[in-house]
């Protein structure tokens, strides 16, 4: 049974446009607050029950038509042996960050055998969603590389810029082996069950274009390429990326992700009518009044409607003061505009 | 004597393209910390004599064709009495966010007899330039109200947003009385000497080009059309504004300030060849080798060249941590490659 989701990653006629929410699965949620109380981040990520239990949250309470698997971008480093934490307020904190060629060759590969934890909550996961899809999910090359040549959150990506520019030979080495990381991390979760997967670029917007396509486009393409064989449908996504979407369908996905900040029809566009297209109510919306809220809600549908396929979703994640019944009720409001 | 930077911004011929920096006045430089050593933000924005000097000193250092007017975006707001304080490491913080129309009614109205150490302030600075510019300074409407809505920074908007889409009466009479206070101020500064403006709409590429055209546009453009008649050239800037451009162009400014993301000959197709261009180096440049900066610095140049006229400066502020050695260097280079 093929899921609407990847029908319309497929562009293939669905019965409703497919919805879900980037970050649905966490904060936003009274029932995951519970769940992980007094649970560090990393823990919980690695405790399948607990990541079972979390990522299908979402789905019983807004009836969205996929879980996103629950986890955190640096999770696959974790895993490999790299020192880094979460840190509650902050975000990731890398003990040693990775500045010299030294640095970059110290790091360690991800060995699927020690995440034995992750496919099995994506096994835990799968048996629960029935006809729904779970998207699978990894950190993309140089967001992951900010993290780590940063070591940690980062406005300006000052130190991994000045490495990508400045000794590209040690920057691609980095990127080719957190290629390997990501794509390692998705195979495991496609493997036990995640019937698509999105590989979140989340500050790649911070590039032009033709240091885009320079520096970065490869190693995303290494990844996108590294799963084909698994035939499931690729999505990927960055935030603010409108000047970089072609380059990023161009480098192996099956759906592009939209931010808010153009339409799916001007993406589209820019897309040559190529691609399916996820997108793209700005979550900051969720905050105003129901009526403009519908309002954009149907401008998006139409505007998706030009592409060969639309999954219904946010230009960015879901923030962690929503009112939850919003998205319950977007969810329901785009079941009942689209269907059909 | 005309400022090389004024002759720039009209597209007149110049013996050098006119180089500064957002933010050359600030964290950068020691002799900045040293001067604010002990004195709250607030208090060194509102001393003409501390301003002035803050204001000259990254002339002194790098050689720059224009200073920029040290202050804050909140300092009007917090002279026409508005409880907004600036916190060391956060940034301005309001006592009591705006979210109704009676909040807005309630916001005082900025009497220029209040900043007379403003004029003072920018009297004393020109006394000391010479033959470079001084670009007065003051946040655009969108980018305050944010400020004032959401109660301190955002990454997010979702306050403002929600007033923007859900009550776009009290919106734009919040954006009108903002709108009044950045004409004020800035026309506080021209009258003194200032020989031309920037208006900073920073946040305003968290929108998309409708939403900008329907919510922003026309009280920015009240700002730029309330000070036409002291002619000076009036710069229009925000970060991420690749979408925005020809609309930000079309409110009224006479040079567009462009983003590192597109370049500036891409800008000026975007804007149909009609303005003068300010930027746009990526600031985390300053980071990486010379080699690689100089090689972008000459592709900016040639870019540039595109333009009716080119002011060179970054595509986003200085970061604190830049090396000041750097911005002394690029001018050098952008002098002595653009003298003809």
């Amino acid at each position: 049974m093929v899921s609407l989701l990847v029908r319309a990653a497929r562009g293939l006629p669905v019965s409703h446009t497919p919805v879900w929410f980037m970050r649905q699965a966490g904060r936003s949620l009274p029932e995951y607050r519970r769940v992980r109380e007094g649970v560090p981040m990393l823990q919980a990520c690695r405790t399948p029950e607990l990541v079972a239990e979390i990522t299908l949250q979402p789905v019983r309470r807004h009836d969205v038509d996929a879980a996103v698997f629950f986890s955190d971008i640096v999770v696959p480093l974790a895993a490999a042996g790299i020192d880094v934490d979460i840190v509650p307020g902050t975000g990731p904190v890398v003990a040693s960050p990775v500045r010299t060629r030294a640095d970059v060759d110290a790091l360690p590969d991800l060995d699927p055998a020690v995440i034995d934890d992750i496919a099995e909550a994506v096994r835990l996961t799968v048996a629960e969603l029935g006809d729904k899809a779970l998207v699978g999910f990894a950190g993309a090359p140089f967001t992951l590389a900010s993290y780590l040549v940063e070591g940690g959150p980062s406005r300006n990506h000052e130190h991994t810029k000045a490495m990508m520019y400045g000794d590209p030979v040690t920057w691609n080495a980095l990127c080719a082996k957190l290629a390997r990381i990501s794509t390692t991390f998705l195979r495991v979760q496609i493997e036990a069950g995640a019937s698509a997967i999105q590989l979140f670029d989340s500050w790649v917007g911070a590039l032009s274009r033709p240091d885009y396509e320079r520096h970065v486009q490869q190693h995303s393409a290494a990844v996108l390429s590294g799963v084909a064989d698994l035939e499931v449908p690729r999505i990927h996504f960055g935030v603010g990326t409108g000047e970089l979407l072609a380059s990023m369908g161009a480098a192996g996905a099956d759906v592009v992700g939209v931010d808010y900040r153009i339409s799916l029809e001007e993406a589209n566009a820019r897309l040559g009518g190529q691609y399916a297209l996820q997108g793209n109510l700005d979550p900051a919306l969720l905050f105003a009044p129901w009526e403009p809220l519908e309002a954009k809600v149907r401008e998006i549908l139409a505007a998706g409607a030009h592409a060969p396929g639309h999954i219904f979703n946010l230009g960015h994640g879901v923030l962690p003061s929503t009112d939850p019944d919003m998205l319950t009720r977007v969810t329901a409001l785009v079941h009942e505009l689209s269907a059909g």
